[in-house]
């Protein structure tokens, strides 16, 4: 068995998330799962470095496979870019050793939130951000983001009711960006947890807005309290940029 | 009666083009003339500096209509881009003097014509640019693109039978980018006939690929016989960028 690492770019709209869900292929794992299928003449599973929700975007989502086959890395490329959607494609496939696993081998992810800070819309890219006409201060939103960098219990900022697995991750970098009417909120951590990401742009708007202090905005890692943290975005604001291994 | 100009951005995949065609209002034009009748009470015509074709989008198209109405520019901007679809935004409403017209008045527009030159598709960006998977010189381009330039009769270059107006035009400028797979070919002139942004992108693209000489690219300024350029690319790669007065 070869075990292989794909790089992987889509634009989320039109799917239900990474994950494959029973007998739907309306999911990016399940496209990229079909079409090796028809690759290789067996199903294969695919483990991608985590689960994107319904909706999200990804320009370097990482995922693996093994397989038994003679093709290169470059063959599986092009055959994958020859049958999957024009919405989803591999950018990169490479040979990888025996142990490696997307997901499991995952060190640091790279999320971007996008908002669009205008009176009308980018015509172009509306699907990639969200659009918030109110006034945004991006400098409290960095003092608010200092605030939640580190090692902690980020329960209070996930979907999640409750967890018999460790919610604790760590925030490495939070970092925004202004530029012609859009602001970028860039994360880099260990892990996410569910709508986390969208959670903490949320937080980090809301402080934004003036809806609350950037104090209050890091009051879920004390309390781990959901109602203590800012509403979950939309998710078509959201893309994963890249896995770190 | 005052005067108004608009600035106007569009997507152009869901329209059959800028103009409106009897009582389809799935056209830019159709659309604004829809919203601008709600607001005044009163139908309004709306002048566009000249018509893209269906599937052609706009970053700063221009367009000017006269109506009495005491509303700033602001006001009207506001409510268009309220009722207006997602993928049609007023960037800037101003009032003009009263000779003002965006057709007639217009002196120069600028085009790009976007490739993208990779074997997988930008998943973002797919209905804004043409795919060409092809080797592409874009220095054989450029040579052809300078024998182009000036002022000539462009009737080769146009899906135009016969015209009774003069098909003479002025090419100012081609420039031809080239960056991570990308190709942009930006057409600057004192006009375009019908097609001839498409078609004189399509003759280049065709010296890239080696399909024709430089030479062989500008024969069709001589012959004045379409059949000598090179084949019309489709509307999607397309962007209308500005427009001088």
């Amino acid at each position: 068995m070869r075990n292989f690492k794909l790089t992987v770019a889509y634009d989320g709209s039109r799917y239900n998330g990474w994950q494959r869900q029973g007998n739907t292929s309306a999911t990016i794992q399940g496209k990229i799962e079909d079409v090796l299928l028809r690759l290789f003449g067996k199903s294969v599973e695919l483990h991608g470095s985590g689960r994107t929700d319904g909706g999200v975007h990804a320009v370097g989502q990482v995922a693996s496979f093994k397989a038994e086959t003679e093709l290169s890395p470059r063959e599986i490329m092009e055959y994958l870019n020859r049958y999957l959607p024009e919405d989803i494609a591999v950018t990169k496939a490479q040979e990888a050793e025996e142990r490696f696993h997307a997901r499991l081998c995952a060190l640091r992810k790279t999320y971007v939130y996008r908002i669009w800070n205008m009176e009308y819309p980018d015509v172009f890219r509306r699907k990639y951000m969200y659009t918030v006409t109110d006034a945004v201060d991006a400098e409290k939103m960095r003092e608010a983001a200092r605030l939640l960098l580190g090692e902690h219990d980020f329960l209070g900022y996930s979907s999640l009711k409750r967890s018999k697995k460790s919610t604790v991750r760590r925030l490495d970098k939070i970092e925004i960006t202004e530029d012609s009417g859009e602001i970028d909120i860039f994360f880099t951590g260990s892990g996410f947890l569910y709508n986390m990401a969208r959670i903490l742009a949320g937080t980090l708007l809301e402080v934004g807005t003036g809806q609350r202090t950037p104090g209050e905005g890091a009051l879920a890692l004390k309390t781990l309290n959901r109602n203590d943290a800012g509403e979950t975005l939309p998710a078509k604001g959201l893309t994963l940029l890249s896995v770190e291994y």
